[in-house]
């Protein structure tokens, strides 16, 4: 029992809030994968190395701030954020490999390819990538296990991630217009965020949201999706390695095309500070909404903070 | 008009029906994937290279054949049939890279990766895993959709085809004992094949079906699965490259355990047989039900005879 007789819970701050949800998630990771030492080893082994290894859960905190707009339940947050990090964590075993960025430090660990071998890396993605859509077949109301499947396989596939990387791919030596690195991006890193604030949204009552707050939602995502690039590219040209816990100043040795070359360090500053804007304008349409919740968007635009913020 | 008078369709000969068939997933899979000349095109390209490019389409077949049993309608089977054989293309991409079996020809051309690179080798395996699951979003019912997913999920990840592989790396310059290698190949090759059944009979009325005829259908499933396999280490030892169509005599030389060097060529003849009655003597199990037409195992039966026949 408190002294504080208000109905309404003491709301945390985001700090709290994040580093629960991170726990949160983590645990719930832990969970879900099959356990240590569960046959085949190696591939569990490597599977649980290549998911539970940290990293910021930025697709998840998305989807979980997303699911407060339509008052998602919590199981189901769960096995849409759990989908999102391991469709995250198999694009980047499979981006490390030697065929691809041949990268062989990755949050501060040896890659999953360096530990357990390369054979044993695609097979991790491959099943990472499986267990993704395996958990949302435990969504319990089917109507919306299948609209977070169609969201999820749209975001992920040749219309989304494994098609931006493809055009990356295409785009290695050459400098492309601003126009071709937009659509890689927002296809390569922009769709699955895109996807965590949808799916977040539609792990609830998603089909009551009028068009303007869905509209708001996916514009919303669609910013932070590409800011998250944008400082990305800043911070790998200003950090060092130890900083970012992966091998820093990678994109200009590789000559890879990215906003900092474009647009010059400042032009991007700029560019992530507008997109911060826009986000939050966004935002405001969606608590328009007759059925959204005065507040429900603030953890979105907390995160919308949290990732621009740290550029500038 | 014809002067049949007969309200039952006459019933196509096993030939013909599977030729139908074929015709007919080739020509879903062509409408499926994105079409050619659709960005990014290379990988469009290589997805469409390793998906239709002929193969005997077998869980395709098995998954219309036991559609028959619950009266599955067509454009369910489609979306299930294209998502069994886009895990199966994407496995085979995969498999042949350098990393893991290295192999150069696949139905008489060169592998993916032979042909565009391994990068895109890769990613066109995780695009084409993601197609599978995107397929599978378009089944009209969201129940049906579901349990699609869940069935397909299981069989395909960890706890299956890829749990299977990982299985089988390990197993590499080993001789197994005949209870591994079983339980390497129920996974590697059995359960997308059981999925295959499953997910036909799972794309109409399963629900309508008793505890009997589920498991007939599944202990027939298993014994197909596992007979296919065996089938498949014979033809690699007593048949020719241009035969086969890949690299014949590639086990032996990979040394690779196979149900040849655990049985010999006759033990495994004789298995072979002995797991056909049971396919048989299972789905008679299956038609004992009241809620299964007389005659709708048929399909499934001529099937086994198919895969099973072909070595003895």
């Amino acid at each position: 029992m408190t002294e504080n007789n208000n109905t309404e819970m003491p709301v945390m701050n985001f700090g709290d809030w994040q580093r629960d949800r991170v726990t949160h998630i983590d645990w719930v990771a832990g969970e879900f994968l099959p356990k240590p030492g569960r046959e085949p080893k190696r591939l569990t082994g490597a599977m649980r190395y290549a998911t539970t290894s940290g990293g910021k859960r930025i697709r998840a905190l998305l989807c979980y701030a997303a699911g407060l707009v339509t008052e998602a339940d919590e199981k189901t947050l769960d096995r849409s954020a759990i989908a999102l990090e391991l469709v995250h964590a198999y694009s980047l075993v499979h981006d490390d490999m030697p065929c691809m960025d041949n990268d062989t430090l990755r949050r501060g660990k040896p890659t999953v390819h360096v530990q357990y071998g390369e054979a044993l890396a695609m097979l991790t993605g491959d099943a990472l990538q499986t267990e993704a859509f395996y958990s949302l077949s435990m969504v319990e109301n089917p109507v919306v296990a299948a609209r977070l499947l169609a969201t999820l396989a749209r975001a992920s596939g040749v219309r989304g991630m494994c098609g931006g990387q493809a055009l990356d791919l295409a785009m290695v030596g050459k400098q492309p217009t601003e126009a071709e690195l937009l659509r890689m991006q927002s296809m390569k890193t922009g769709a699955l965020i895109m996807a965590a604030v949808l799916m977040g949204a539609q792990s609830g009552a998603w089909e009551r949201l009028g068009l303007g707050a869905q509209a708001g939602l996916t514009a919303s995502a669609d910013a932070i999706g590409l800011a998250f690039q944008i400082v990305d590219d800043i911070l790998d040209c200003t950090q060092d390695t130890a900083t970012l816990g992966k091998t820093a100043g990678k994109d200009e040795k590789d000559d890879k095309p990215t906003w900092v070359s474009l647009l010059g360090l400042d032009g991007a500053k700029t560019r992530a500070r507008e997109l911060h804007d826009r986000a939050l304008t966004a935002l405001a349409m969606v608590e328009a909404d007759e059925n959204v919740k005065k507040g429900a968007t603030d953890r979105l635009a907390q995160i919308a903070d949290l990732i621009i913020a740290r550029s500038y």
